[in-house]
């Protein structure tokens, strides 16, 4: 009888710790805002502070998404349009200039629960790029549409739409003018390194917003949202609306949003590579990441970062540019926002 | 004295193969143009006899091109721009018509020394979208430009330029009209599968044209154009402009061109995971290629093909439909123009 008894009861302990593994699972979510040159010096205390508070507000609205159980698509979509919102970050209102004053918006979103996908490029009126990335996933047979195809698409579909007026903000204006005046593109920023250069320069980012989120289910998401490079010529395309270069999301890998010069991201398909090699490496998130940026990215020449989870909760955020605007929250009690190096 | 001439024999001999080794660079290409649901009874002789002979034609411009010694990047251009000028192919004049009748056209190339990489979207009266893909790569600071942006370009830098009227012709007009009076997409044609079916659903293709090449230097580089999915949305972006999705190349791997059904493509990142699979697991060409289209778009639920050329010149020509136009000349002498399965 007592053997029964300790059967029933060890028994019992497994049943809980069983149930306590599918309560358990770990979710949340990493946001990044960026990567680029600005050094605490450079940025100041009272910007610097700015962006601290809005990242840590967009970490607590995809948290609070999270933690009701809504899907890692629906805490995508909550945080980025937040973030398109706020003028701080280069995507949505506040996105930077092409060369002919004009905003030009990417966005993409992935699931890494059936590896759907949508994106747009080259959005100009639609207030919420990362929601027409979502409706072409839901709502179209297609991945990724362009322009004024993908703004049809929108506005038929009650989309909020914007005058491009809306988008452009005054620092951007005069960003863009100086720019212009030294007649250089936003990218090669070498001879500026080590704090040296002009404030506008030392400050520019390779403004992006993205966000790799975690349910409640399981189910990972990434989703990234641009005005692109300063300067760019009319209709480029970078890396954020390219699924495999700036975004991409497979529950048996992990979920990934990429900042930085674009064009380096597009030829290594980062996105994709950090899952490419923990799919046939086996490699952990952290090695995979680190090494797509530290070591492929580098070796080519390419600047910028990104963040990465895996579908445990582990969150990598490697980056070779002197900062990233960059935080996290999970279930179980890590919480970070970080702007520079450790 | 015999030993010392039997060993200056023997050098004589090993600095003779080794130096018929570096002459003996493999060099040639493979091309596709276009996967899908066309069988030798739908197709009938007359039109098989003509897509033979265009395929047969294309080789030998881009055997001989290589042949003279020039890059793999001026073979992919030859031979492409032949392709586009071909109104049997779904590419340059011939392409097929999106939902609103007009010819929007998409084309990438990518050269595996360096992985520099080119691309447009959506263009509509450039004459060789191949040709402003390597203007992209090799005059912009950019990989992707769409639509007007990358006509400007175009224009500025003195590529051939048509009305648009100039892309469309008869059969793709009566085409679209006879898919719309179906109120289908160019799509799912499964139910089709076994020969029933209208003609034009029978011979539809996911027309796309396509290029890998090996030149003497041996470099790889890969090229692929297309007029996308018949009645497609408007600004639809399919899978031939992303890099990493129709197109890849890496000289430690493998050169990469895709056709099929774009979405699944792009969500798959089928060109860069072929190459991930030959660099992280170490498989070759053919078992890399095979895997990704009969594993892993199969399981997803695409439909499609590719052609892969590692730098020994092995080629892979994996498909999932019923026939896939393509062919292959190198220079040890391999050569075919296959249609369908074996």
């Amino acid at each position: 009888m007592v053997n029964i008894r300790l059967l029933t009861s060890i028994l019992l302990v497994l049943i809980a710790l069983q149930s306590h593994h599918a309560w358990s699972q770990t979710y949340g979510l990493a946001l990044h805002g960026g990567a680029g040159y600005m050094t605490p010096e450079s940025l100041g205390p009272e910007k610097s502070k700015a962006y601290k508070d809005a990242l840590q507000i967009a970490l607590e609205i995809g948290y609070s998404t999270l933690k009701k159980g809504e899907s890692s698509e629906t805490a995508i979509i909550n945080v980025i349009s937040f973030l398109e919102d706020n003028e701080l970050f280069n995507s949505g209102r506040g996105s930077v200039l092409n060369a002919e004053g004009q905003v030009e918006m990417d966005a993409s979103i992935m699931l890494g629960k059936d590896l759907s996908a949508g994106a747009v490029a080259g959005v100009t009126t639609t207030k919420h790029p990362i929601k027409a990335a979502a409706l072409v996933m839901n709502e179209s047979k297609h991945v990724m549409m362009a322009g004024d195809g993908a703004e049809k698409f929108s506005k038929q579909n009650k989309l909020e739409m914007e005058e491009p007026s809306y988008f452009i903000t005054d620092e951007k204006r005069e960003s863009l003018k100086k720019m212009q005046e030294r007649n250089s593109q936003e990218l090669d920023k070498d001879q500026y390194k080590g704090g040296k250069g002009p404030s506008d320069v030392l400050n520019s980012k390779f403004g992006t917003v993205g966000v790799v989120a975690l349910d409640k289910d399981g189910n990972l998401a990434s989703g990234t949202s641009t005005g692109g490079m300063s300067n760019k010529m009319y209709n480029r395309i970078g890396d954020s609306p390219v699924i495999g270069a700036g975004t991409y999301a497979d529950n048996a890998t992990c979920a990934v949003s990429c900042t930085g010069h674009g064009e380096y991201f597009i030829r290594l398909a980062v996105a994709h590579e950090v899952s490419a090699l923990m799919k046939h490496r086996e490699w952990d998130v952290d090695k995979a990441a680190s090494h797509v940026i530290h070591v492929e990215l580098e070796n080519l020449g390419g600047k910028g970062g990104l963040i990465a989870l895996d579908r445990r909760g582990n969150v990598s955020a490697p980056f070779n540019t002197p900062g990233m605007f960059r935080g996290w929250k999970l279930s179980d009690g890590r919480e970070e926002v970080k702007m520079f190096k450790d």
